[in-house]
């Protein structure tokens, strides 16, 4: 990690050679480069067009929100902001922010367990839940208590000092992953660097760093330094590396030296497949689509090849010991989730979910922080029955879930498939929802993939915060339509997820700045609008009704510009 | 119309100059052009990659189907198919498919009244409703049934013979519509036709030609005579533009001409906005958005200047007259239908809501085909009510709604947004989605646009076709997961709703042709996938679990080759 004395380790070498940073995250040095610099050439990352970064202050904290100015009298609107702080040399990496809040529970009362989960079970609330309370519109009490009870948690490595602290649980504001990472055929440092800059700017919430292929250790570095927000990895990954690519030769030792190697360089949780157990893998037998979660189908390989326990599974405690001491959060992986709609909410998937529960209950003995992953390929009239199992079999544990996916038809569109079922998950209580880009079942996705699916999550997310009645999500919405239905355009443009997209399918018809203070737009011309209309109901109606007619004809009544929908 | 003795009318003249043809639409003269060729450029619409236009054979009856072909030793997989005959040249129209069958009814025991709900309540088996039970694998008996309670409909005007028949109700396969015609700011005949065409080839069950510039009723002949799907007017447009777009100047007589001109050259569906009644306009006056509708603030214009009852409403049965003697059905429009989520569910909703039931009740008198128009904005949470109420109020006459948008903040991605929210409510029972193209409060969709907003409408409609178990609607997933899981890549393209893009995905990153045989991807690269080892799980479970390790471990047991999903 950034620390070291010794620089960082570049390629992924067997063991944990790189497991032994000073541990508090204070280093000055620059990320270190050796031969060509691994990052060069990384496009700037810009801003949201009449936004600025702005900070909620209280005691001593700052905490970031991306306030947008409007036209007029309107005040200026707060929105939750991700991107983290602006203009920073990724070489460099971002500010500590946390570190004298990490360094000061070392120096007092450090018991060896530095989970917030830890703390907040001892009535401790630490600057990390004070910010998050701020972040959420709650008490910090509030957050205590649901980290205390599982019910959420605040993945924050004490190792990533970087990230601003964030909350996942059904309690808070439905949350968004996107992944990211490299493959052995195809993507550079670079590129998964700015894949994560890009996230964070459109709103990702955490992001997993996927990579299988070479320089692990190294991408997983660039990444950590240069992100706000927590950072997830399924380590088996790196580990099959290490075996050059024997499942067989897979054991506890070398899984429990790759999980301290990451945990040290700051990966705030960590996907593991301890539910995979033996038993439950001829259940997959008869499945449409089998295995197909990656980390799920190498355990399988591996308990089938020795006939085995799940070595995940039987060792969990002392995976927990290396979790706590670094505040990791487990993301129980679902290997055998559904990859497919036919395969949704079947034994195997039922079977391994019961597990994740009973292993929860492990983790929280350990105070370490826990969500858990589910599928995956859900048609509709199945989504709220797994949520519900969900619930009650860990229980309340954050869900974690990918898609769901309601339709097995669409590949190129399964940001679409997915967000549906993501929506409807959400407002049911999952906490967080792993985003799937366009090229999902096809490729891994470039910059405009990774865009197009955090946008469709943030839809779902936010769509969800609106069903489950969040106090405060709809009022982005009536800001919006407040603008929309005023004709302020660069407002409306301003407000929404993407505004330089939406000025783009505006400007595609109507490109003269005059057109921006105009009362219609191209859909329906300037004598077809509804704006005008409403205006003179609403005087109608504060005056009564009554005889009110030749004096409205009298006022002179052409109907009059624009209109909100393009429909009848 | 196309078999008007004395050729057509170009331009949209006041009254009903185009309202006499011959009815019978079995003229054989092509389309005329006066001056320039106004589709002169029309793109060719290509078909889709395997597939061919095939057709089941029944008795006098040639239903169409794409088939795909399929490798291997997989049969051919048949889709139901919207895109009409093939390879015609637009200046000449499609084949008139159901002119005899017309020309039949007529020459025998014409009532006068000849809407596909009067022969279903008189028991007869019309050759559409046989053709229909075909395309839906259900019993002529029971697509009868559907239409003569109402709870279906055929929509199929007289004059529009080129249509293939299809049907609208809660318990067929969920239907979707797409929206084309030009404004007073955009767009060409050529456009429109164009977008017409493609809109079908991906799948538009339905098309609304909502035209509100220059050459409303020319370039609705164009879309009428060249549309194999049933074709929407909201006549309200043309009316204000006969009146030079002031409102105070419709009036009954203007209408009701204005509806014979269209009925004439074939126009399927009206939406009409009788529901609009004076009363329930001062119930907008505290929206957020105030009336959104088009025709909805046209009508309420007209309520407010004279002080009077909508004339729509007053004199609906002189309506129904016009639609029973063509056959047009009813589209109730929802004039108040909310503008953002804020005003969903809301009195000013819901009271027209109620005189929507009470207009079915009179249509249904008539019996003339009725359907109810939908919003619009509504937050997950107040979908299902939504439903339940139209269901309830409406006694089960088909529901059309458009999206709705589950959330306001994302113009540019409102087809993502409303595609939520239009699985859902398909699901609970609407028959027919109203795309939202990513245009949507920004512009006019051009052909790009058309095409993301019906494949995402078609993603929305299948997966309310699974979550509603609707028999065979989940054999293409699970021939599309089949074929995924087996690394059929090009089965996999072929029978998705894209296949262009999902070859292009997948070969953005492996371009090779030996990569459409290969047993990985670019996302996990060749050492992470999980088909091999479901296809040993398979072995083992077929030869029961014990003692099998070490004969596995002796077959050679290499991780081997692709994945699923790019996910943990």
């Amino acid at each position: 990690m950034l620390a070291k004395g010794d620089g960082m380790s570049h390629g992924n070498g067997n063991g944990n050679g790189n497991g032994n940073g000073n541990g508090n995250g204070n280093g000055k040095k620059s990320l270190p480069t050796v031969g060509a610099d691994p990052i060069a050439g990384l496009p700037a990352i810009d801003g949201f067009p009449a936004s600025e970064k702005a900070y909620v202050e209280a005691d001593d904290l700052r905490v970031p929100v991306r306030r947008i100015h409007l036209q007029g009298d309107n005040p200026p609107f707060d929105v939750y902001d991700t991107s983290g702080p602006q203009g920073i040399d990724p070489h460099h990496g971002l500010p500590k922010l946390r570190a004298p809040w990490i360094a000061g529970r070392l120096a007092n009362g450090d018991t060896g367990n530095r989970s917030q989960m830890h703390y907040a079970r001892r009535g401790v609330i630490t600057p990390e839940m004070r910010f998050v309370a701020i972040r959420e519109s709650v008490t910090p009490e509030f957050v205590r208590d649901e980290l205390a009870s599982g019910r959420a948690i605040l993945p924050a490595n004490i190792h990533h000092p970087e990230s601003e602290p964030m909350i996942i649980g059904k309690n808070f504001l439905v949350k968004i992953n996107a992944n990211i990472g490299n493959s052995a055929v195809t993507s550079t440092i670079a590129e998964e660097v700015d894949k994560l800059r890009w996230a964070v700017k459109w709103g990702a919430d955490t992001v997993m760093d996927l990579s299988t292929g070479k320089n692990i250790h190294e991408t997983r570095e660039w990444i950590i330094r240069n992100s706000p927000v927590p950072i997830g990895t399924v380590p088996i990954y790196q580990c099959l590396e290490k075996v050059h690519g024997d499942p067989e030769k897979l054991n506890i030792d070398l899984f429990i030296d790759t999980l301290i190697e990451q945990a040290e360089q700051g990966v705030d949780y960590f996907t593991i497949h301890a539910g995979v157990r033996l038993a439950y893998i001829p259940l997959t037998a008869s499945r449409t689509t089998g295995i197909v979660s990656r980390g799920g189908s190498i355990m399988a390989k591996w308990c089938l090849s020795h006939h085995r326990e799940n070595f995940l599974y039987t060792e969990f405690e002392r995976i927990c010991e290396v979790m706590k001491k670094y505040d990791v959060a487990f993301s129980l992986g679902d290997g055998l989730r559904p990859g497919s709609t036919a395969d949704a909410n079947d034994r195997a998937q039922l079977a391994e979910l019961e597990t994740l529960g009973e292993l929860t209950d492990i983790a929280w003995k350990h105070d370490v922080q826990t969500m858990i992953e589910g599928p995956g390929h859900v048609p509709m009239h199945k989504i709220k029955e797994n949520v519900e199992i969900q619930m009650k079999v860990c229980k309340e544990a954050p869900f974690y879930t990918l898609g769901p996916l309601v339709t097995d038809i669409a590949p190129g569109y399964d940001h679409i498939t997915s967000a549906i079922g993501a929506a409807m998950i959400g407002w049911f209580g999952t906490a967080m929802l792993c985003y799937v880009t366009p090229k999902e079942h096809l490729g891994l996705p470039n910059r405009d993939d990774v865009k197009d699916g955090v946008i469709a999550y943030k839809i779902a997310a936010h769509a969800a915060d609106l069903a489950k009645g969040h106090p405060g999500a709809r009022l982005r919405d009536d800001a919006l339509s407040k603008a929309r239905f005023e004709f302020r355009w660069e407002d409306q443009f301003n407000l929404s997820l993407d505004p330089d997209t939406a000025k783009d399918f505006h400007d595609e018809t109507l490109p003269a700045p005059a057109a921006k203070g105009a009362h219609f737009c191209s859909m329906c011309g300037p004598k077809f609008c509804s704006m005008k209309i409403t205006e003179e109901v609403r005087a109608m109606a504060e005056q009564g009704m009554a005889a009110k007619s030749s004096e409205f004809r009298d006022a002179g009544s052409t109907l009059y510009a624009g209109s909100d929908d393009h429909h009848h």
